[in-house]
Parts: C-alpha cells; structure tokens; sequence
C-alpha cells in the first residue's frame, strides 16, 4: 500500500547526518592514512622511487587515488544515512505511537515494522508493555 | 560507580556484529573498487606505464596499500563494535527495564542512560509513558 511508504528518509535528522559525517570523515581520515603509511613502507624498501624520473607519474596516480576515494567516501556517507533509517524509522514510530497513546489512553494500538527494520525485538517488548499497560486519567 | 560501568560490550551481538562485517566488507570493496577506477583512469593517461620497467615498483606500492587498507578496514570494523554499543546499550537497558515492571508492576522505576549514549529522546517518552501507566493485573 503506497500510504504505508516511508518517504521521510531523515526522521533523526541529528543522529543521522552526525553518523554520516563520522563516516565520511573516518574513511577520507583513513585513506589518507594507509596512503601515508604505504608511502613510508615504499621509501623505506625503494629510496629515491619518488624522485625518480617516474615520481611524477606515481604522484599522479595517487593523486587520482585520493581523489577517487574522497569521492567513494562521500557516496558511503550518503548511502549511511539510507541504512541507518532502518534504526532511525522504528525510533521515531515508537516514540509518536506512545505520545499518541499517553494523550488518547488507547492501549489497544500495536506498533508494526517495515520489512527489513532493525529494533523488532525491543518493539516487541514495548508493545507487550503497552498491551498490558493503562493509562492513569 | 565502578558497577555502573557497562562490561558486556556486545549487548546486541547479532545487530553489532552484522554491522561490524557490513563496514569492514564494504570499506575493503571500496578500497579495491578506488584501486581498479585509478588503474583505468592512470591506464588512460599514461598507456604502458604498468608494462614499463617501473611497472613492478608500482605494483608493489598498491599491493601494500591494500594490505595496509584491509588491515584499516578490519580495525574500523572492530571500533564499529564499540561505537554501535552507544544505541545497542540503551536499547537493551529499555528491554531489560520495561520486562522488570512487567514483572513487578513497578512503574515508578525509571530508565537511566550512561553520559555518551545515544536514544536520550527515546528513552524520555518512554520514561513518561512508564511514569503515566499502571500494569493490569
């Protein structure tokens, strides 16, 4: 059913581009890194490769690399904040379906999952409280 | 307090670890994909640089970048585990909790969260929903 759709992909807008940019961040940080420690690794086994006559060529490989791997880098960040909406979409679902409850006292209302959300145990636990549960007036 | 510490740091294993391999797989995939766009990008400016005498050097520069990459990646993936625990941990201590009233009928216990975790705004309506209900018997 098309109404059932999620189509607000930031429902913990904070959370989620916090994460998204953790992300991101690490993986340029880590690039960066193994590109540094491999450097060191090469000039200690081959000296002077990188002031050869084919430095100028290896540099710009790797500056392609770096280029290429911010890039990917960024697209995980993005793709990161799709994936962690299976964490942050049943969050959100608890949290309205309870003030909902706490104003109406309807204990008898259930929270359902999509396919593929994460959290179906704690839901599961949360709707048995509320199955269980009445609202004091 | 020394008992208040957490000690069980996968308290969601199958959720944390899953997440644990998706990031090491996909970083490493990542990291090969970025090595093969450099080589067809490098391929395209400079033809036969890796057929060239230098060619064997320059393999074994990127043989030891993704060595080094895939130890980073393993390493990001444990750190994951960790990281994962800030939202696996509140959401275990709102199960273990919302089970216990159940039990007791108890609801003026409330859920505490550890400085650095995640879901403080979950566990507030939550807090609230548990102050405003009673448990039938």
């Amino acid at each position: 059913m098309a109404e059932f759709r999620r189509r607000i992909i930031l429902v913990n807008k904070k959370l989620q581009l916090k994460y998204a940019f953790i992300i991101s961040g690490v993986l340029i940080f880590m690039l960066l890194l193994v590109e540094y420690h491999t450097y060191l690794t090469i000039n200690l086994a081959i000296p002077n490769l990188l002031t050869s006559a084919v430095g100028e060529q290896i540099k710009q490989i790797h500056f392609w690399l770096i280029v290429n791997g911010t890039v990917y880098a960024l697209f995980i960040g993005v793709v990161s904040i799709y994936i962690s909406h299976k964490i942050a979409g049943p969050i959100f679902k608890i949290k309205k379906q309870l003030k909902e409850i706490l104003e109406t006292g309807d204990t008898s209302k259930k929270i359902f999952l999509r396919k593929g959300d994460e959290l179906a145990d704690l839901v599961e636990v949360i709707n048995e409280y509320i199955s269980k549960s009445t609202i004091k007036k």
